[in-house]
């Protein structure tokens, strides 16, 4: 039971060792649902859920507090499952300094106070950085990860071909948002991955807009940004529609440009290039057309728990293409005044290249 | 035009002066929007949308990325937003550094790391806690949130009148969940303040049930504990139903006395009477009807931008009511076997009392 939750947590205690970690304290919401399967999200900006606990000799914990104690229990036995009340920090202590001495801890995830407090509590510790371990395992998606990935997907395909039916001019961006959100959730998306982006006409030139009263018209570009989270994992996927009969010249344009430097990018990408060679390719075709100023911002970034993890296709990014990884390819064009143009898709790269999910 | 954030930035600015602060950064998302209206969201876990730069001597400013200038710009005057690109650190010091030296920042909200190289960008400044500042202001409510949250509470209460209708045996409590976020987003909120809790019977023994796929069946205690964000405020409330004609006397005993006690502490809520006491007049029905050990959590919390805010009616909370506060009442008696019964009503104190939402 749980077996790919503890195969997670014994990848992870192969780098603690090679760093000589007694144990670790994970409490970033992501890392500790990627690595025990509890709880994905704090539910308020200023309340956690609790920690997992991971012991360099193999024994592991999620401190908590009573709310949570039955969701725990479903995730570790549960004598494994600690419970605090107001002594959050001193349960913590206890209980890492039961496991030794050199502790990670997530100091890009815990603010200054929480870690003064818990240093405070447990002065025999040695507390370390342990940013980004966990980071480095979730970048290469599992078997299971995959699946529920394929699942998602499947989704924002299936809602992005019932939209382009349902859009027409009166509707405004607000409303198609919720219209996007109400399809995905009646279809098997526990949630949206992120706010959806709906952008008419100029809104489009914003590669975040927010959704707004502006309403779609007789000829009218609209650019859908959208996500969906089925069996806890994201999806991503922007595609632009014309409606109307009219269609703009500058939008067919615009479009099979942006879709060039897509496929440019995406027939390239493979195990060992670099994240920078992958934007270099869909940038090229642009700057042959002269147009890359219009592309303002990175090619692309991972998707798995969450809409954006590593890696990045940015311009100077050293990372390099591995099997497993998950990545978007979103090349746009923005014209302020007229709109913007953006096309992605996302892949699996796999031994000899991608799939596209 | 934006008078109210405004007005809200010159009380903090009062508070600032009274600890002889040049400047405080404010970075808690809900902070930041209740002193400029700036994005009441970041977006990912792991991603700000920007930071505000508060000056004791009148300047103010918006430290975002280029995605948010737009936001941003209808929030202060465009030469009052300051854009970083990959130099976050370094355009925050030098802002902060040409406004004085003594800088307020919010130590719970901000990561370890970001102190850390924030405080090595800007050696020439003492960096303070200011946390606590801004949330001291957003417990008292001003006219404008106000009139917010009785839109919030009003469609609460609409919602409610109808699920009572909708509710039927057969239906899951994911169905009943779904049915109540799509009411909610129809009839004019923006999303849910929080997840929804929609109990079945047992399911209603834990204060903070995850929705389930337990059905409701003839003779069911369904609870449900639910909020929406309408104007940007937040709503929260706690009703419990009985679906079939055999209703349980322990049901309809329970809840008489779980109404009692809420009755006991709304009749003696006024300005000038501590949380404690709130408590202990709920508590003190419970003890008298032998039950008290099965009411297991605080009595209430404030209601505002966050579902969980100042003050607490803790057994221990110090906190003194003041006219302007919004705060749940919200007693409940769970036994583990049987289920559980809470009632929940928020209520906004006032000069000779308080007037329920």
């Amino acid at each position: 039971m749980h077996t790919i939750f503890e195969e997670r947590r014994n990848r992870l205690r192969e780098r603690m060792a090679a760093k000589g970690l007694d144990a670790v304290l994970i409490s970033y919401a992501a890392n500790r649902f990627y690595l025990s399967g509890f709880e994905l999200h704090d539910v308020q900006g200023n309340e956690s859920a609790g920690h997992l606990v991971i012991g360099a000799d193999g024994r592991d914990y999620l401190v908590t507090d009573p709310r949570y104690c039955e969701a725990a229990a479903r995730c570790l036995p549960r004598q494994n499952v600690v419970l605090y009340h107001r002594d959050s920090y001193k349960v913590l202590a206890d209980l890492l300094r039961s496991l030794g001495v050199r502790v990670g801890v997530e100091m890009d995830a815990l603010s200054m106070n929480f870690m003064r407090v818990l240093a405070s509590s447990a002065p025999q510790l040695a507390l370390e950085s342990c940013d980004g371990l966990t980071e480095e395992l979730r970048v290469i998606k599992d078997n299971v990860e995959i699946e529920a990935i394929d699942k998602s997907f499947a989704l924002n395909h299936t809602m992005l071909f019932w939209l382009e039916k349902e859009l027409k001019p009166g509707l405004s961006e607000k409303d198609v948002s919720w219209i996007i959100e109400r399809f995905f959730r009646e279809n098997g998306a526990s949630e949206l991955a992120f706010p959806s982006i709906v952008a008419v006409d100029q809104n489009a030139a914003l590669p975040h807009a927010l959704v707004s009263e502006k309403t779609i018209t007789n000829n009218s570009l609209v650019l859908v940004d959208v996500g969906c989270r089925v069996d806890d994992y994201c999806s991503d996927q922007t595609r632009v529609f014309w409606i109307g009969d009219d269609k703009d010249q500058r939008y067919s344009k615009t479009l099979a440009l942006v879709r060039k430097a897509q496929e440019a990018a995406i027939a390239c990408m493979r195990p060992g290039l670099s994240c920078r060679e992958v934007y270099a390719k869909a940038y090229q075709v642009f700057e042959q057309a002269g147009v890359a100023k219009a592309f303002t911002h990175s090619l692309g970034h991972g998707v798995g728990l969450e809409t954006h993890e590593k890696p990045s296709l940015a311009p100077r990014s050293e990372e390099i293409l591995e099997p497993g990884m998950v990545v978007t390819v979103e090349p746009g064009l923005y014209y302020p005044k007229w709109g913007g143009i953006r096309w992605e898709n996302t892949v699996l790269v796999q031994e000899d290249g991608v799939r596209i999910l």
